[in-house]
């Protein structure tokens, strides 16, 4: 049976990175790009002024002040996007908008708070200015040529409005994945069909679904499918040309009835490992299915709910990270707290623990909630904080210190 | 002037939460419930079995192990989702699957692992047996009645798992915003557009639609308006009727071709705070229309791209949270890190400093880079955190401490 980490890296080595396609820059956020890229034009493209103000020639007024303003005549007002007419000459100015390409002959710009203008043909100036005041020259920002960002970089906001500047309507990024999932088991009915003596409500599905979406993975969603290995083969027969992921829950496990393993491998999935040394979550199932373009991935989940979404967070997530060319990495359980109540947990597993974290001055006290069912989405709903207790550890005593992350 | 405090404390007076809508349980997640939701059935809704085995009688089996087994009669198998046909009587055994509805007479299951039954109507037991073991207590997660969650609660995919258990097929959610946004300039021209003289691209535009779908925030993109007050007029004025937001860049500062905010005072947008003592960012405006439904809120961000993103994230970003009925919170600077290199800043104002933050040990240093200009889209690309130095302070000088946050 894997560790926890030797499941991920095995997760890590299988899982592709997907091949590039080509998106409207618009939507490129969050994305992984394929490709370098380098500066098109500069930016500014022209010297403009950094303010509203007026456009001089600084040697004009190198010793204005409120008290001894300098009269300059104005030549004419130049907008935002429009373009000069005249070159500005000694003893004029130019009325200039914030952004407007600066006019010949200018070398400063004064800001309107430190003029006076009353008339449209003057302008007192009422401040001295240096050279080069309040402009933007142009290339001080981006070189042509230049790279503007690396392959594999993942696209923040402002990288599209660079980007935007800079002219770039599509970009080559990572293809999104999408993912297919399908809830398996006799016992399971829809949130639309009446319960009957010994169902249970498919809870796997939504939730499923609802991480997904969080994490922005697009999704189909299968439904339930009986524990009937005809049926499960009939339904993922066309799985693999709509889907590079299929994430099914339950039938992994040592049950008469638990053919999700067996179908899986008629449907031509190799199987990289079955069981990883976990609670909850033991039979999970991860395998790969040759494909043409790009392999795809096959997560075969436990049916008990908290079990499912357990290791949907531990080893889902990251191989859709690796899928996205998101640098891969193991979940982050980076806070720590002083557990407040012993538990006794199985020594040759490492078991996750949803916990109620509390302040305790700087530090954090992690009540364990119990108790720990598989099944108990109740006591999962109530906790704010999942723990984990390694390996090795057989006995969690009241005070032992735990690392944690948020359940959100 | 209002200090940044100052102003996000307005943002939160004026900006309302959204009313409630409807959605189905999978569109949930993430929202924040209008209502407290109580148990409508108890969880389990009938005693199962924890695991794949044999129920069995505690008594018949209390001394059983590998080197004394005791044999059973194995009355039936009951399948995940199907009822039990016979009771358990001494001596008798029942195969049962995960979930299965535990048979009457029966206090215990046994393993598959401990146990042999070569022959179908036959089992050994090899391990001794505890009453309740392995065994899932009818309501002993969810006692029917009891509160699941309170109003104003954001729902969790673990939420979405638990709430689908219980049957809710919809839920009372705050509504989500919409949010329009519009980039004005005489100067812009968009990505379909050749660049003419004096012109640069629309950045804002793109860079404020990346920013909404991070936040999933849905939003209709008006494109770009001339710095002309009929033309803005007639743009914004069926606005209110498709939007809870609307985001304006650009015409708010003292310039001769500033519209935005006399054209909003004309469309009855009330003004609550023009400029704040920030840089870059300065001319922000936010102001209140009100609405039949929910009042609509309005930004005016500077026209400058930097100016526009940072007035975005500290206090457009906290305002769509409130929006959507989400705990409200000033952005959060909780990193710290020393300055590397003296930077002279505005004392009066606050200033956000685009820096590159690197690991020095156990401490961060901060590079600030610089120019800082308003419209430097390729510094700002470059940086990786924002550093925040506050109203007051004039001279940073290398060693100083500044709170940071990562640009994402």
């Amino acid at each position: 049976m894997l560790t926890p980490e030797e499941a991920l890296n095995q997760i890590f080595l299988h899982t592709p990175v997907l091949p590039s396609e080509t998106v409207d820059l618009e939507q490129a956020e969050g994305r992984v790009l394929t490709e370098e890229l380098w500066a098109q034009c500069e930016l500014p493209p022209f010297d403009n002024s950094a303010m509203d103000g007026f456009a001089v020639r600084s040697q004009d007024v190198g010793e204005a002040s409120k008290d001894r303003p300098v009269k300059l005549k104005v030549k004419e007002v130049i907008r935002s996007g429009g373009t000069p007419r005249f070159q500005v000459e000694s003893g004029q100015a130019v009325k200039i908008m914030t952004g407007a390409p600066l006019p010949l002959g200018a070398d400063s710009v004064v800001m309107k708070e430190f003029t006076n203008s009353q008339e449209n043909q003057e302008v007192l100036i009422l401040r001295a200015a240096r050279k080069g005041e309040n402009i933007r020259s142009k290339a001080e920002d981006i070189q042509m040529g230049r790279s503007l960002f690396r392959a594999r970089r993942r696209i923040r906001p402002y990288d599209v409005a660079l980007l935007a500047a800079q002219g770039f309507k599509t970009l080559s990024v990572v293809r999104k994945p999408k993912a297919a999932i399908l809830a398996t088991g006799d016992e399971l009915v829809s949130l639309s069909e009446p319960l009957a003596p010994g169902k249970i409500r498919n809870s796997n599905g939504p939730a499923l679904a609802a991480f997904l979406s969080r994490w922005n993975v697009p999704y189909l969603d299968l439904g339930i499918a009986k524990d009937d290995s005809l049926e499960l083969e009939e339904r993922l027969k066309d799985v693999f040309s709509l889907a590079d992921v299929l994430i099914i829950s339950g039938g992994v496990s040592v049950g008469d009835f638990d053919f999700t393993r067996t179908v899986l491998e008629k449907l031509g999935v190799q199987e990289i490992f079955w069981k990883v040394a976990i609670k909850p979550g033991k039979p999970i199932f991860y395998g790969i299915k040759k494909g043409t373009d790009s392999d795809k991935i096959v997560f075969g989940l436990p049916g008990n709910p908290v079990s499912a979404l357990v290791c949907l967070e531990e080893f889902v997530r990251p191989a859709l990270e690796k899928l996205q060319g998101f640098t891969p990495a193991h979940p982050s359980y980076h806070l720590e707290g002083k557990v407040v109540n012993a538990y006794l947990k199985s020594k040759d597993r490492q078991q996750y623990l949803f916990c109620k974290a509390r302040r305790s001055g700087k530090d954090w006290d992690l009540d364990i909630l119990r108790p720990q069912g598989s099944a108990m989405l109740g006591m999962a709903a109530e906790a704010n904080a999942l723990a984990v207790a390694g390996i090795g550890i057989d006995q969690i005593h009241s005070g032992d210190r735990l690392l944690f992350r948020w359940i959100k």
